[in-house]
């Protein structure tokens, strides 16, 4: 089994992803408010591109979540915080999604085998259940604007090293994949320190979402793994 | 003062690196070769894309170097070994060099202010010469066919290390500088072990250039730092 890892959104190449298990990964926040969200009885959140999408794909008791520039849209009724998705708010409702990076990574991911969220909240669950599915693994950092995230990167390094535990020596991990698992297995002790160092951690610290941040960083909180079907993560 | 780190030559943008002080990486084997090469006393190594213009570019005299597939190019004088590299064969005299993506790393940073050759073995005084030139800083991994390459990023990461001990918090580090410079702390300890195991280190394991790698992954072994000037690298 190969296992590689995509640093962002713009280095994939969806037929470079066809028949592989896809692991989404948006730590700071989409996936880790994705996650959230599920956990807190929501029935399902339906990632879309654009603000247009969102508004066209909700149905009555719908939610519309999301994020541009780290802020709620306009007319929205969620922005991208994970502290927003409480069970009294989305349990047993749908919610509809656009986020500036993470959501654009499932559209990319649309001819996979297999789509799953992963972020460090639900790393050891999401490792296990991506190797149970059986095809080569790919590891698709969202990063921002195109551009290598930090925090993507070393949830991706923890995924790895995760996966070889369980797998042992027969996985083939890529170049790229052995770099975030030892630059991972270099700050796994202070992690949350990593990422309020790196560039989203200071650019949220700023807009007053700090919290998020030391939410975001709890690895292995949960052992809920979204998987797409049919458009809906569940 | 930003120092950032460009994973392979295909993501380097040429205007994004005008004005920089490029630092190009070719661990294995294309920059630890050149500075072998300038260290046993080679006038100069004139580093061209093509065999076309290694012809072209040859005076009476000089010699030719470089790869294809990782082996000498039919004809050549010299492969991409640093122990072809010697004294006796080098010393006074210039070589053009064409190698698969070293080269064409130097070729593609022509708007820089500044080009230095780096490699693992003079990673200190190459972060040191950078520093020095005053400008923004992007060290380009070369990688291979458009790929990352771990050897290179490590170097990379030594760098950044090496930059950030001698200038301090004031240096802005980008994502994937952090992530490279933490990753090359959790394997310096056994770098060459890494060297094998990646990728390149598996390929030229296997076309018998194992000496090459041991070669390649002494950091620190010498303080030559080649620069860039009018298509010559000394």
């Amino acid at each position: 089994m190969n296992i590689q890892v995509i640093s962002s959104v713009d280095e994939a190449l969806s037929d470079g992803l066809a028949g592989n298990t896809v692991v989404v990964i948006d730590v700071l926040r989409a996936t880790s408010t994705l996650i959230t969200a599920l956990v807190h009885g929501c029935a399902g959140v339906v990632p879309v591109e654009t603000v247009q999408q969102a508004k066209q794909a909700q149905k009555p008791g719908d939610l519309l979540g999301g994020e541009r520039f780290c802020q709620k849209i306009p007319g929205f009724d969620l922005g991208n915080s994970p502290f927003e998705y409480r069970p009294e708010t989305v349990a047993g409702r749908n919610v509809i999604l656009t986020t500036t990076n993470g959501t654009r990574a499932v559209q990319k991911s649309q001819k996979a085998a297999y789509i799953l969220a992963g972020a460090l909240l639900n790393a050891s669950a999401c490792a296990e259940k991506a190797l149970e599915l059986g095809k080569d693994i790919t590891i698709l950092c969202s990063g921002t604007g195109g551009v290598y995230s930090l925090e993507d990167g070393l949830c991706a390094g923890l995924l790895v090293e995760e996966m070889v535990r369980l797998a042992g020596p027969e996985l083939q991990v890529g170049d790229f994949g052995l770099a975030m698992m030892y630059a991972y297995g270099q700050v796994k002790d202070r992690l949350t320190e990593a990422l309020f160092n790196c560039y989203n951690g200071k650019r949220l610290t700023k807009l007053g979402f700090s919290e998020d941040i030391l939410y975001c960083s709890r690895v292995n909180a949960v052992t809920l793994v979204p998987m797409y079907h049919n458009g809906v993560m569940k």
